[in-house]
């Protein structure tokens, strides 16, 4: 059993270090993740330019792209052979609701679902982005889920988006599998000036404000329970096709 | 009527200036675009470094950043008020099936979406990223589908993903609309060494190689048909929830 | 007569745009410089990535590069002949004393002058940076310059280092050949918080900060007089190999 | 005593591991270095843009920025107090001739030297930029001279460029005080086509063509000797001034 391990907070991260030692209980763990943090990056593949790789020792390997080039480098070029399951995270922050189109984390599993390879992404739901964190409790939940997938499959065209509450064990709730949630209030801009008199924008608060709906991914976080999302990279809105076709085009 | 435009090739491409020249009949055109080529960029969001804006001419903002900062520079801040429609394109070379989600064009038409402003992501299906092709034709087309979309206003949840064949107006077939088809096949790692004998690598081919299913994006551009699939952000794959719930976790 | 012309605060500046203009008096100029601000990057070569070129209009070519990249690539790719002279700027801001190790419009006639190609650098002396100047003016004093160095040559080794007073012609004193003066302060460093209560730090204030010393650079403009001052690229400091020699190594 | 060290490959490359091992016998050392490899980014402060700071180990830190930031950062905000001695290097490959002012490791130790720190770079003289060396006798060399400046001090308005031959100590031959010598040759630019077909350009070999004059860094390093070359920060060419003060400016 090969796993492939990676993240978007940048190979000295906790969360991945917690992630990676954890996944050792169930196969052979190989690192490959950005040098440098590249949240918010989205499904950001490097086609303008080249990578360039740093084995920083035995089986950790830091590369100067985002996590989508992390897995196309872990899978097409630096793994002896094919992993049998790529695990992203432990992000520092939860990817919830329509979020996750931003995140680094979850893109790094769709890839590798894109290349259909069981893909599971898992991220802490620390507040404000602080760095500290159940990232031990957080990674235990990691396993038992990468176990489960090992031992029934993912369905067709499925990979997992999986968001952990910040708390001990001990407080936490049971598992529910959710629906991605909504949005309810989109960023600001604050402009600034920088030490030599130059304007400057800075895109601001992107603080979880979603729809507390009972059946998605935020409501289930939000009340300590570990949320467990399938997704799938379809963004077709089928229910639209009808409306369009109505349409003089 | 104010229309905000923006692409992923950046302010200087043929692609921007054709669809802003086009879109002028409809309404007054506010460009804000990336000041150097970001394809390939996905729904990236740069929150972990400040933005700058150069106003190159009048009503045409260059920014230092993604598609999708654009668009939240041009409504949080740039524009005078908020535009009625943001159009995103003419990409050079299309956006189909999965890739949808690595592009930067459907990317900055999601942004405008997720802030409820109705979006169109426009890209013509030149071959081989070729920086030739028929823009102006393209164009066209791009204004008659936002003319649609001002009269008859979107479905809920909705932003469109425009894929124009690359030919002139007389061989073109009926618009369709159409789902997000599937890739076959993603992509490789080219090595080789910098001119100080360092490696590199290069991500490589990401030609075109969908399934070719009836009723795809694919399948109608192939056949010089106008596609127009109606997207959203909801990525949760619903059948699998059923699934999922089985799973003792 | 063939003059290649670059800067570094980007293609689109007032500056170069005023150089290119007055300079087309003397002879034919080509354009090659950063599409980015690309200031106080100094003598920056890149050898860790390519480069990308991209003709905005006939002549003008932007690089995404440094100042020295774009002086490489105009002589050994883009000019259809070695050029006759290189002039850089005319930068927004002067380039005095120590900082001239800075300067990226500096770095870039060291590079032509590397190459045996005569080179001069211009700067203007606006205030913090501002983006309004006498650029007019300022274009004038270059091309007497440029014409001084195409009649009588350089002096082995030998490139200039221009600076000019921020005021209109009339206000002008009389052109200075001076020596590199010496700061007097280096900088700060300020510390932030991003919107996600992150620690940044933004290296502060480099406003000139000289010692006022006569026959200097600063000195000159400070007075309102153009100053010249020939530079070369031998940092030895030779007074001190006697004192070394001593030295048990 | 105090000693900051930092250099410009990195701070994961073999060769500030070993220089920072090496000054441990002769003080506290506290590393500040590029999280990147930052090769030939001359004297390069990063002014645009703020910069993030991450400690990997306890006197360990790892800045996103050149090593003219380390430096800055190092002095005026992560370290305790002002340091004795700034170290930088051991650069991978020789930093000789002209080449000096393209040098990140070189500029390092010119912005302590502005700060009126004592300040020496050093590197190894190793081929073609690999990445194997001689490190440990370097550091040894490196160390050595550090006693030596502590000892003695530096003259006024001095920093030392050391270059050392990339050979066993038994082979080594005594250490000369040199002056920088001249490059004769200067660049090339290679150009290719990327997986997309689209054309790309590197700045190609930067390989050590220098004249072989003696009393050069060059000619000394190149019979296996460590050079020392005293450098300062102007520029001004002071033969110069006399010729140019004749011209009708």
């Amino acid at each position: 059993m090969h796993i492939m391990v990676t993240n978007d907070d940048g190979i000295n991260a906790p969360g991945i270090i917690a992630l990676a030692a954890a996944l050792g209980e169930l196969g052979t763990v190989t690192v490959v993740a950005p040098d440098r943090e590249q949240s918010a990056v989205g499904h950001s593949l490097t086609l303008h330019a080249p990578l360039r790789v740093f084995e920083l020792r035995k089986g950790f390997y830091a590369v100067d792209g985002t996590p989508t080039d992390c897995v196309n480098m872990g899978i097409h070029s630096l793994l002896p052979h094919r992993p049998d399951l790529v695990v992203s995270g432990i992000n520092h922050g939860a990817n919830l609701g329509d979020d996750v189109t931003y995140s680094g984390t979850v893109a790094a599993a769709m890839e590798a679902n894109l290349m259909g390879i069981p893909a599971i992404a898992v991220s802490l739901a620390t507040l404000a982005f602080e760095r500290q964190g159940h990232f031990d409790n957080a990674a235990r939940v990691a396993l038992g889920i990468a176990r489960q997938v090992t031992a029934n499959g993912l369905p067709a065209d499925t990979f997992l988006n999986v968001n952990i509450p910040n708390c001990p064990a001990e407080e936490m709730q049971p598992t529910l599998i959710t629906r991605q949630g909504k949005r309810s209030f989109v960023g600001t801009i604050i402009d600034k000036t920088d030490p030599r008199g130059r304007k400057y924008y800075w895109i601001g608060s992107v603080e979880p404000a979603f729809n507390d709906e009972e059946g998605t991914d935020f409501h289930a976080v939000n009340r300590k329970h570990v949320s467990v999302t399938p997704l799938h990279l379809d963004l077709t809105n089928h229910d639209s096709m009808k409306v369009l076709s109505q349409w003089p085009l």
